[in-house]
């Protein structure tokens, strides 16, 4: 079944490439060893780390030693907010993060506030923009961390960063960036962008779920989130996912080799997508920056049609598509960034979001728009409100 | 290479079992979809996890919403232990552990006293043996959390853990149990034993690295470490390894259906090994509680040698095997655990952990102990202090 439906979701994870399986698989099968045993077990797990942190550091352009390797996204996300404000936790207890902020980041560091932490949303504009100045504002003679996002995962709206680092270097505070959404879909370069800390997952550039890490830089301390042995330099203790890693560290070889091929194959479809829902449905609004955005993200406000309603149908038909977080489809909450950003309309709106890969083709986009158009016209013929207006 | 090897390091991490890695393959292959997506691609990985936690909170007698998935035992154990005294930071701040108690559980615990915490260490007899005596007098009226290990993994002990849960239930206390080393070894379950918090590790019963949980009964409230979605009911948010998790219910169905053989298989393995070790080497001291422990861990201290000399020559001879600590073999420091046994003893003394699995044989055993006869009578040939003795 899975193999003939339509997959336009790749925010929520995307397929794991072969190679990438085959790099994994002898450490599920044979050198099943811990890293840490100094025996022949050893070994071999504790040199696919060690290539798996250069491929990922290479992809970034950062040092080996300045990559983490955690468990997901989040993690990395809380290991940045938590590790930096609690490694701060005598000296300073206000954070700043954009309004625009995955859950991850906007909710770790709301956890704070228990300990006295102070949170300040910066805010976006309409086409979900942060201004450095309003961070420039914003930063107070107590702030321990800045941490906006590189690109964001709902409206793939691309912020300026090297700004805010020029500012927050020269003040001495750390910034954080959620690259999340970003690495494996735009160029990636820590020096450039000039962040202390970035947060990047496996499974956003087809490697495995369950492997993901933390840029830190040579230098900034955090405090653990765990405890323990001493893996990861002691910044993340524990017995590591090899298997994972070396999946990560294979997928982040494979993208920095396909990275402008997949953006230009992004960018194509994405295009197309666009045309064609704008020729066949009408009613409807693009919403994020329309010049600076991830390529092969789509995301549209249809009015006089329901989300969850939409959702269905298009899966009931075979394609597989977001709603207005694909994270967070399971608790059907609006959108805390369109929100932000002003959009999130009155009366009957659905918000879908289309996430292109490589592996998508352009008559999968035709078709998926012929569905689309199929199912508003359905759901509309349903609408009191729509049928009112027409 | 790997496979003429003699692997007695079980404890670092179990080889995976053939149907562990058949039932996680499709997740890594075919059903990449992200369990929080509300399409298609997101039911058989949300199914699968529903199946797996079946799987988990069976081996050890929880209910099903009662088992977090997290990412290795140490994470577990620094959830327990962070979650735990972080949720009543403005209530309590006073920590009770053993003193043998693993880093991931110590490290956690000392970690906090940046933040006001105070931790006891409650200590042991000769044999490892915690007294439910010596934690009643210790805990005070603001211990917020008791934190004792069901089985060490240096010297196989175990803890009388009911009698202690006794005690803290009626005071109100939390108990946790790191039970890493002991689930997959020994019949381990929450209702029996009485506690609140439960680590367990994929990676020590077959299952793959990567993959962890922790039991954490109903009504018991913890701090996340991570914030952000919302999965795992909130206690643990962050996309799922669903492959390893996978892997992790597979091999708690299996280990369910084969504790009882393979305890049978380890304890003779055991007993063959530490009856061969006595005949053939002299001068030799076997640490832990020889009425109580884990099958299958032998853990010797051998005068008149070096640990490191001899777990080098050991592995030169195709021979894995663990120093008195096989997580930290990486550190290479003394052991804590015998240290607080009182059982370090003074001038050369070295000291192995071998950790049998079902997978080893009693050819396999009798050549390991040839080979270390051989190695010591070596190594004490080049001794000074054992040459003035003879």
């Amino acid at each position: 079944m899975t193999e003939q439906r339509i997959y336009l979701d790749h925010i929520a994870g995307t397929p794991i490439l072969p190679e990438v399986l085959q790099a994994m698989l002898p450490f599920l099968q044979v050198h099943f060893g811990n890293p840490a045993s100094i025996h022949h077990h050893g070994e071999l797990p504790q040199d696919a780390l060690f290539r798996s942190r250069e491929q990922v550091a290479r992809l970034i352009g950062a040092d080996n030693e300045e990559i983490i390797f955690t468990s997901c996204g989040t993690e990395s996300n809380n290991l940045a907010i938590k590790g930096a404000a609690f490694h701060e936790f005598h000296n300073g207890k206000h954070l700043l993060i954009s309004a625009v902020e995955h859950y991850s980041v906007l909710y770790a560091a709301k956890s704070l506030e228990k300990f006295g932490y102070e949170v300040t949303l910066v805010p976006v504009d309409g086409l979900g923009r942060v201004d450095p100045d309003d961070v420039r504002r914003a930063i107070r003679p107590d702030t321990v961390l800045v941490s906006i996002m590189l690109a964001n995962n709902e409206v793939g709206t691309i912020q300026p960063l090297a700004a805010i680092a020029d500012y927050t270097r020269t003040k001495g505070i750390l910034l954080h960036t959620d690259a999340i959404a970003a690495t494996g879909r735009i160029p990636v370069n820590v020096k450039e962008l000039g962040v202390d800390l970035l947060s990047l997952s496996a499974n956003q550039f087809s490697g495995p779920k369950g492997a993901a890490a933390l840029y830190c830089r040579k230098g900034v301390n955090i405090w653990p989130l765990f405890h323990g042995g001493g893996q990861e330099d002691g910044r993340r203790t524990g017995t590591e996912n090899v298997a994972g890693i070396v999946g990560l560290g294979k997928a982040a070889e494979l993208t920095l080799a396909a990275l402008p091929r997949r953006m230009e194959i992004c960018r194509h479809l994405e295009k197309r997508l666009r045309q064609r829902i704008a020729e066949q449905v009408d009613e409807i609004r693009f919403n994020g920056d329309p010049d600076n955005h991830l390529p092969g993200l789509v995301n549209v406000s249809i009015s006089y049609v329901e989300g969850e309603a939409l959702l269905l149908h298009m899966d009931m038909r075979g394609i597989s598509v977001a709603g207005a977080s694909a994270c967070m489809s399971i608790t059907a909450k609006a959108s805390h960034v369109l929100e932000a950003m002003g959009a999130l309309g009155d009366g009957a709106i659905g918000t879908l979001l289309f996430t292109l890969g490589e592996d998508n083709t352009e008559a999968q986009v035709d078709h998926s728009v012929d569905t689309l158009a199929q199912v508003v016209t359905m759901l509309r013929a349903m609408s009191p409100l729509y049928k009112q207006l027409g």
